[in-house]
């Protein structure tokens, strides 16, 4: 095995460090940072709409998975993240009556801190559009557009999905 | 650290084992065992189809994610397997234009191995029915009807899904 050099471990993270803030999006305007890994975090459900022609995945942080496995998400607890991955509704040449994803919308997050987001239902809401990932809302007032649009499913601790049934 | 008792080890293994027995599905009737822990893969793509409405989803294991993400699949590398997981179309009371997971229907499988699949595309297939993981298929011969309805990707490997775009 090769030793270790601290040197040149320093010296490496020193060049990788600038090109690892440049990939990073910037934060959403009400300073959510999209949270890491989320490619990674397993579902929920999916669903599709057809007012806006789009197909959806719900995914959940590891606490999101835990409640939503055993059933306690009225109210989800404190640490729980739901992404929602949103496509296009696209065609599939040799299977007409599907719909599949085309271009990637957005990604939207719900994140449950009880304290820091009191004023919203205990959600931070927050969405990056594109594959370039730009924050949604010119300034911090966009999160009343996601919590009004989320009032009907207030009973339902604000969430629209519910998980769906998995042997 | 507590110091581990291999003969302690031993019997609650001999513990263990009757209760997983139990708890594992059949395999199919061309001797696929229901892959392990398929719940928590990663997901490559969502769809919808309107011909017998159903939402699904599909996922990787950690080979296939890797090829998905490597735009490497065709072919799709050995030791593939993805998982497609589909519910009936159900309505939502707060959503109506949306279309959510109602029942379960079943799981689908593809896994990857040319050598042992050679007569299928180098894909073997299977799939457990509902809630209750009943295996589908008489006998083994039940290929011949998932090998049949996916000639029309053999150009794409047999596979119908094309991972999803995401950031």
């Amino acid at each position: 095995m090769t030793r270790l050099n601290p040197i040149r471990l320093l010296a490496a993270a020193a060049l990788a460090a600038p090109a690892l803030a440049l990939a990073a999006p910037p934060a959403a305007p009400n300073g959510i940072a999209l949270p890491e890994g989320y490619q990674d975090w397993r579902v929920i459900a999916p669903s599709h709409r057809e007012d806006n022609k789009t197909l959806r995945v719900i995914l959940g942080n590891d606490v999101a998975i835990a409640a939503a496995r055993a059933g306690k998400t009225r109210p989800w607890p404190d640490g729980s993240i739901l992404a929602k991955l949103v496509w296009k509704d696209g065609s599939h040449a040799a299977w007409a009556s599907a719909t599949v994803p085309a271009d990637f919308v957005h990604a939207e997050f719900m994140i449950k801190d009880s304290a820091r987001f009191k004023d919203t239902g205990g959600w931070g809401f927050a969405r990056w559009k594109g594959l370039d990932q730009v924050p949604h809302g010119s300034d911090a007032g966009f999160v009343a557009e996601c919590f009004g649009c989320h009032q009907p499913v207030r009973d339902n601790d604000y969430v629209f999905t519910h998980p769906a049934a998995m042997p």
